[in-house]
């Protein structure tokens, strides 16, 4: 960038190779759509008044005025490369005093839900994750379920309770029937839990009856959000049989504030797992559809797990191509969760019931305390950063959240 | 109604204690909010326009001119309420004359989807239709789940295939594992079946956190619907362990285009199913909230089955107790599904998995032809009556749908 702008520190997730995309609203301001560099945001509503975005968009006042991304997301892939490319060459050749006033700090902005969520979907597409699981729940019998590798399982969360990173999480009460008991009981959840995940939003929609190739995932797929699926593992055991889960999953699901676009991940793109046996024919996919990000998850302070979201057994081109098999139709704003991303060894397990054993295994933090399952007031930050272009190291910002009590 | 007005045919599903709302439009004209009577609709935004509504809303003209029930969900009982006094009024007072205008023939009328899906739950209350599905997959086994008596099961489902009656449905295809095969098979669904379901929709949201309690359950909720939730048996029995079912049931979920409100079915109200054991504090309800909706189930213009509604085991304001126990918001548009409605005896039953036990027994037609499940060109149609005020009987519409070969 010119000198002028302000400088992007070392490390920070924002560099202009990354771009991503909120929606956030200065104090007392209205919310409107910005663009995080360094440790500012460039506030696109403002650049589109002064005309900077014309012939990127048809409208792009209205698109970047509007308090969600969804007009972005229903440009497709010809107005998103439109817009990025603008960015690049604005931040390259405009003297900064041309935008000074569409520069906002970072920490004086309060983000909102950037999008408008559809439907949300969450697979079960890490083959460490179910296999702890499986070891976990049914210790005598085969940890993966019969059709876990011949398609990427998953199940319909609830889209009305997806919120922002930032937003308090509380305790769920629920029905669970607590081991040899006859009878379940009612209360505030024993075995409040995380899932760090890894989601993608839908830009462009389809037609009912149309099926998206995995090799057309990106005229489709507008870019990436950390997510955290929140689970109450005791109201999720008593309740899944047959219909999956439900109550203790949709209380709450977080997702980080800033969606990184497509086009910042190429750097990031690696081969996948080998998949045993061969999917599908129309789950197979050409290139590498795997993410090298590296996640994080932190609860008050202590890094307690590091997954490898590349380890991940089926992709998203795969996912998406199973969802829609059937013809079920896209809207902008669906939403497409990982489910919990697990590796191989424990420290890079992506959740609670894995780190804890179910509870058997403590896990200690680091103020001297310990957790099975999360206690009221506990702070819980999923953060990834993934190798960005010309070498930059890119980020997602923090999906985080704390847990009140039960009311 | 006073003479003039197009008298309502005897057996007309839309009497004047109806007043069910849709969207509708005429031949070449953009879809508004109507209300069927008899042989007839009323135009509410052409009625609003000549200001024969102001104050029963807010804003009358805008409401009713939109092409979905939204903005008179949101009005919550007070508005419901003084809109259907003064339809109510104007019915009786007002010579057709004034209103000619307002008075559109339904049978030109092309319904739209009424009103825009926020989350769809189904449920799985019918205590027949439970123990169906239990006896013919798990043969051995206590036809019912532990969990089944405790709490009204449930799982969301895909809005953005929830389509208005009328609306083609296309064949899925899928993957399944045929019967003592190794590997799996994809194509399209040879298992394709049908639902007869009650729904309910939400109109008052809630914070996140809040819980409604079963006797607050008019407090949100606006009226009924019936629904078909479209499901291939084969694909749904491939994938439903441990997540439930997804792509089963995604591709199409087909609702009747009139919404009845509560206030309509007062007469249909009627004691529910004694239930064993006494579900916890927050599921006890007060009143009779069971309904009397005599349903029908008919294919190619046979009625297969009578399914009994008032048998349903767990009542609507139960299940909205449970599916917000633990805090998840409800949002204006919301979707709450009964599962199939089956009664004890076969001609009672609401699916071909049940009516034909999985293809055991196929089902004879008029035509001479017999089914086990739906052929390509099939019709469906799913249909109710309930008793309404002043010995009325009312009505749903028809929520029909055809079956369109696989792609």
């Amino acid at each position: 960038m010119p000198s002028g702008w302000p400088p992007v520190p070392d490390g920070s997730p924002f560099p202009v190779t990354n771009l991503p995309y909120g929606v956030a609203a200065p104090a007392g301001e209205p919310a409107r759509v910005v663009v995080p560099i360094g440790t500012h945001a460039l506030d696109l509503a403002a650049v589109a008044r002064s005309g900077l975005l014309s012939g990127t968009l048809p409208d792009p006042v209205a698109a970047f005025a509007a308090d969600t991304l969804d007009g972005l997301l229903g440009a497709g892939p010809a107005g998103w490369a439109a817009v990025r490319t603008r960015l690049r060459e604005l931040l390259d050749e405009t003297p900064s005093e041309h935008l000074s006033g569409a520069l906002l700090p970072l920490a004086g902005l309060q983000p909102a839900l950037p999008f408008t969520v559809a439907d949300y979907v969450d697979f079960y597409s890490s083959l460490d994750h179910a296999t702890n699981v499986g070891r976990i729940f049914r210790p005598d019998a085969d940890p993966l379920p019969a059709n876990w590798r011949w398609q990427p399982l998953g199940y319909h969360g609830r889209a009305g309770t997806v919120v922002v990173s930032g937003t308090p999480v509380r305790r769920p009460i629920g029905q669970w029937r607590p081991p040899g008991a006859q009878e379940p009981v009612v209360g505030p959840t024993e075995k409040l839990d995380v899932e760090v995940e890894v989601a993608y939003v839908v830009g462009v929609p389809t037609d009912p009856g149309q099926r998206v190739a995995a090799d057309d995932f990106r005229d489709h797929v507008f870019g990436v959000v950390l997510l955290n699926d929140w689970s109450a593992r005791d109201i999720q055991s008593w309740e899944y049989q047959p219909l999956g889960p439900f109550l203790g999953k949709s209380f709450a699901t977080t997702i980080s504030p800033w969606v990184v676009p497509l086009d910042a991940l190429d750097a990031a793109r690696v081969p996948p797992p080998a998949q045993d046996p061969q999917p599908a024919a129309h789950l197979r996919c050409s290139g590498d559809w795997a993410f090298d990000l590296a996640l994080e998850l932190e609860i008050n302070g202590t890094v307690v797990a590091r997954p490898p979201y590349a380890s991940t057994y089926w992709t998203m081109p795969q996912q998406l191509a199973h969802a829609t098999s059937n013809g079920a139709r896209l809207r902008t704003g669906d939403l497409f969760a990982s489910g919990t991303v697990s590796g191989h060894d424990r420290q890079q397990w992506g959740s609670l019931l894995e780190l804890s054993w179910n509870g058997r295994d403590p896990l200690p933090l680091g103020d001297g305390s310990s957790r099975t399952y999360l206690e009221d007031g506990d702070q819980v930050v999923i953060r990834a950063t993934a190798p960005g272009a010309d070498g930059t190291r890119i980020g997602f910002g923090d999906c985080a959240g704390a847990v009140l009590p039960a009311r």
